[in-house]
């Protein structure tokens, strides 16, 4: 039985799209202005010659675009788009089998050995026949010429040039004959984003900890005093842990301990009290008015507010009582605390996403997201998000992004990886990663290797952390000042987006938990009064990075990240560059932070554009020092008490323009 | 807005599954009696256990069967099912949240720091009295006991085996939740072939040539009394050229001459004439009675006969006068024949694909393959498949298939890789490939490591041929007999599918066009008189390597290819095994056709279970010689002049049993 839906005529087949996630199961991103390349397998039977296009529109729009895909190798075609619009695009490929160019290339090879015939002329001119009605207007008068001189011509060569020549092929081409064309199926989607989704800089603070004395509980007020300082280093996003009222049930000491006493303040993601849920501010903090002279105030100095999404609740949070069918009640009538045996959080009542309410669940929660967005806040980052349900995020993130497709949420899942990844595709913006762990050239090699190629390019966004008030990672415990600052060049070069827990990350808070990756005493149960004179040299080359992050487009991406050769372990060598090489990063990193490490290593002259021979200039961003190389191999030692790094700004100037294309 | 259609309460997900191809837009293959290992990430949020099975059944069914899948490793899960019926299978995984499981492992954590409490055995309670409905009858009675124990026990001791004991675990595990499973998406499928789709010695020849008379047409019967031999030799399938009417105009002369001398024959390929076309025998080779004689004394000595489908026509085919308008009509009123430009082959006039009666083409053209399989013809060697549309293959193969699921089409397509790979997914049971141009060591491995791995091994099942009627490559043309055999023992050992063009083979005829890849004097277009007592040294090796891969379930497939260590680039190590190792051939080919090579060779013995110092015991299956080997390395020399090849069986029956799982 023949499916008569199909037109059985269609001869060209189309695979292979590319790029998508999962098969076109979930939208890949990119941020405003980004090129969307587009790859595909087109292929018909026989020897008939093909013609292709990428086809793309904003979602919504009815009318698809249309750009012409080359032919690259092996079946293969290449074409793109650009996005120029925050939202949802849609794309595929379209490819059909091209009678007149088939029938030009054959009529070539006959003319070439003078073996036309009346026959071959007789078969074309019944082609253009039927373009006609296609031919666009403003080609009229030139088809029609072209196609009297076929015609009528007596003369072979004039007859052979206006069949095969440029001009009538071009008028042809932009006259397809698309009715038997084969489109890609399905239709794939990309997400587009802010700029700031993929290049941005966070600074986590705690805002009670802003007054200098351990004390006095910090406000918004007293937080906003701070803000310049901040933006003088260079940052463009400030993250607040929740701001909301503090449970008070089950409430945590100091350093994470079970009782809490009178003055205790308890964790920020332990939320809800009598004092209010999600949607309430922590009446230490101050009011909704403060809250909106802080954004307003951040904004002033370049900064973006981000706050913290904790979809979960203290034992006294209004929704227990008001909503006990949100949450696991358990045989004795309690509400389920959790629990992940043997460790118990008795401080925290998670959702039950199973319930039977989940509709009314999943549209309360959303309320607090748009709640926020209402007060000005475009940057979420979400704590845990691998303890909800995937279909409540991709449900939630879809809502949220339709009517602000400007939002910006950071997937804070340290977990598995596929359950990182999936976050990801769903629809978070960023995502943390494993960065935090990743110290040894092999595992920053391979780590980096993994998020920049193959599919998880086109949708995970890292966002590297040295520190985060839950992670005081190992190397940070041990190896001084010098390794808060050989992880924060790592962090801040090899990823667009990276962020630090600011105070501690700046004072070289090193203090552990025994045996443990977790800062003792954290600031997460306490107020901490900083000392803000100290961190001087933290901060000097924080604001360095920050300054040559914002100056260097090639460190506002992860695309063109490519590692290079330097015969010592314990360095690390790589580059970074835009589309057009008009900006080259070289970043080397001395991995040990307690010798100075030597090594000779191989610039990548060829792949910038440089002959043997050359000389070129470097200027390294931390320091400004310059210098001028000859060869393409080059000892350099870094000392760790000096600075561990290097990151080399490459001036082509001298040299010869070259543009490679972009893959 | 909640999309009503989706339970949100589902919250696990399942990607990856494998295997499929292009994520399950085209069955992959299988043979009766194999397995469908089948693979998938499955998680969910949060840390809840998972229970996870495949679904499958045959096609049509409404019932899904189900085998449970094991966690394997980073989320990765593993299950698989076996196909007993030929035809099309459906496949997919279903996972969900286990919660009796989630309770019993956080109930054993607790219990091993003894800290159960009774909240914990009341919630496992619950969980009970919520199965309770699901348990299977023969289960009932064990549940209310245990159940009971669980309840009332005061022994704790008995109160936590109860609960945690295999016997309960099983009885859940039968009777699972599985309210909010996942299905994964899409549903994939599996074509079900018979054994030979994946095993098969093809022999070609051509019945016109049966006589010893070059000036007599040989017919069926002289053809019927050369199968005796040809199933001697261990072949299973005789493969046929077109049998049909051969066109008279415009017929083409000995060695591809343009004009036919009177007693000239023609190409079989050529199709058609007043005698008749595609659903007609050539008088020369006899009758439809003597064609169905020829079917029996075939199945009598073993063989099945294959014939040739070559869906074009000559210019005097019943077809062209009875339906123009299934070819391509030139303005002059004439009917196209085939070209690409500057070639013409004016014996040939294809059908024209995109006509507007391709509904009635398409139906045309099933029925000649409906006719011969009445005929009882039940394999098809398809000429030139990609020069007709994808769609209609795709659609004639399933139609076919449909009703004769045992039906085997071979794809002659010898063009671009991803042309070929589209026609074997889209349901080609079997594919000539590259094989013939692959010589040396590293081609030979590449090539096959990609048809053994990746998506291509689960829809590609490729047939070696060292020669055709159209291809005489190179080596045949310059290495004397000591070539064909090195290639025949490569396509019979490497492939579990392979064939040769049978007289012009054994005999080692290599006289080859000035400059092309062909035959002079191909027998394509002229009768031959083989001489059968030449060709014994060949005979006797085809002979041997036949015996060998009937005997040998490791030469029977080609998933267990593996290339092993040889010092010496001119010599190629490779082994088949069986899942189970019951069956292991190592094979070793010196692809020099003209020297003595000599190589150290390292034995993989650590794959086959045999200890370091162990002896094993090797036969070569073509002389018949035993070795007995101690050590892993050893060296061996191979004379072209004897036999450039050795194909030995790995007798371990002194060694332990080693079962290695498969994937």
């Amino acid at each position: 039985m023949i499916d008569k839906r199909q037109d059985g005529r269609v001869r060209v087949v189309i695979e292979n799209v590319r790029p998508c996630a999962d098969a076109g199961a979930f939208p890949i991103k990119r941020v405003l202005g980004e090129a969307v390349t587009v790859w595909a397998d087109c292929f018909c039977d026989s020897h008939d010659m093909l013609s292709a296009r990428v086809i793309y529109r904003r979602s919504g729009s009815s009318k698809w675009e249309c750009e012409p895909m080359e032919f690259v190798d092996n079946d293969r075609w290449r074409g793109g788009f650009t996005v120029s619009e925050l939202g949802c695009y849609e794309y595929g490929v379209e490819a059909w089998v091209d009678h007149f160019q088939t029938w030009r290339s054959g009529l070539k090879k006959k003319h070439d050995i003078d073996s036309t015939e009346e026959a071959d002329y007789a078969a074309g001119l019944s082609l253009l026949e039927r373009a006609h009605s296609r031919i666009l207007a403003k080609d009229l008068s030139a088809f029609e010429r072209l196609r009297s001189i076929v015609t009528f011509s007596s003369d072979e060569t004039a007859r052979f040039e206006a069949a095969y020549g440029d001009e009538l092929f071009h008028i042809m081409r932009r006259a397809p004959n698309t009715g038997l064309c084969f489109r890609s199926d399905p239709i794939l989607h990309v997400t587009v984003d802010r700029k700031r989704a993929s290049f941005s800089s966070w600074y986590e603070f705690f805002p009670r900890s802003c007054t200098g004395n351990p004390s006095r509980h910090g406000s918004l007020r007293d937080a906003a005093e701070y803000l310049p300082k901040i933006s003088a280093m260079g940052f463009d996003v400030v993250y607040l842990p929740p701001i909301h009222p503090i449970g008070e049930k089950k409430r945590k000491g100091k350093n994470n301990t079970t009782e809490a006493h009178t003055n205790d303040v308890g964790s920020p993601w332990a939320i809800g009290s009598a004092a209010g849920g999600h949607k309430s501010i922590e009446p230490a903090l101050g009011s909704f008015q403060d809250f909106e002279r802080f954004i307003a105030a951040a904004e002033k100095n370049g900064l973006e507010v981000a706050l913290d999404l904790a979809f979960q609740c203290a034992p006294d949070h209004p929704y227990v009582s008001a909503h006990p069918e949100w949450f696991v009640v358990r045989p004795d009538g309690s509400i389920q605390f959790a629990e992940n045996p043997p460790k118990k959080y008795e401080d925290i009542v998670p959702f039950n996403f199973e319930t039977g309410e989940w509709e009314a669940l999943w549209e309360e929660l959303k309320s607090i997201v748009l709640f926020w967005i209402d007060k000005g806040v475009r940057i979420f980052r979400v704590d845990n998000p691998h303890t909800k349900p995937f279909a409540f995020w991709q449900w939630l993130i879809s809502e949220v992004k339709r009517d602000y497709p400007e939002v910006i949420f950071l997937s804070e899942a340290f977990t598995r990886p596929k359950v990182m990844n999936r976050l990801a595709k769903l629809g978070f913006t960023q995502s943390y990663t494993y960065f935090t762990w990743r110290n040894s050239k092999a595992e920053i090699t391979r780590y980096m290797t993994e998020l920049t190629s193959g599919e998880l390019k086109e949708y995970f966004r890292p966002n590297f952390w040295p520190n985060t008030p839950d992670i005081l990672p190992q190397i940070l415990q041990f190896g001084g000042e010098s390794a808060f600052i050989l992880r924060l060049v790592l962090a801040a070069t090899l990823s667009s987006n990276y962020g630090i827990y600011g105070p501690a990350f700046e004072q070289a808070v090193s203090a552990g938990k025994e045996g443990k990756e977790e800062y003792d005493h954290s600031e997460k149960y306490e107020i901490y009064a900083w000392d803000r004179s100290k961190g001087e040299r933290i901060t000097a080359l924080v604001t360095a990075l920050n300054k040559a992050r914002r100056e260097n487009t090639a460190l506002q991406s992860n695309r063109f990240l490519e590692f290079y050769h330097i015969d010592n372990d314990y360095m690390l060598f790589y580059g970074k560059r835009t589309a057009d090489l008009s900006n080259i990063i070289l970043t080397v990193v001395n991995l040990d932070p307690f010798h100075v490490q030597k090594g000779r290593l191989k610039m990548p002259l060829y792949e910038v554009g440089i002959e043997a021979g050359e000389s070129y200039l470097l200027e390294d961003l931390l320091t400004g020092c310059r210098y001028v190389w000859h060869e393409a191999q080059n000892e350099i030692a870094l000392d760790p008490a000096v600075c561990g790094a290097a990151v080399f700004k490459l001036d082509r100037r001298l040299n010869r323009e070259v543009n490679f294309d972009y893959y």
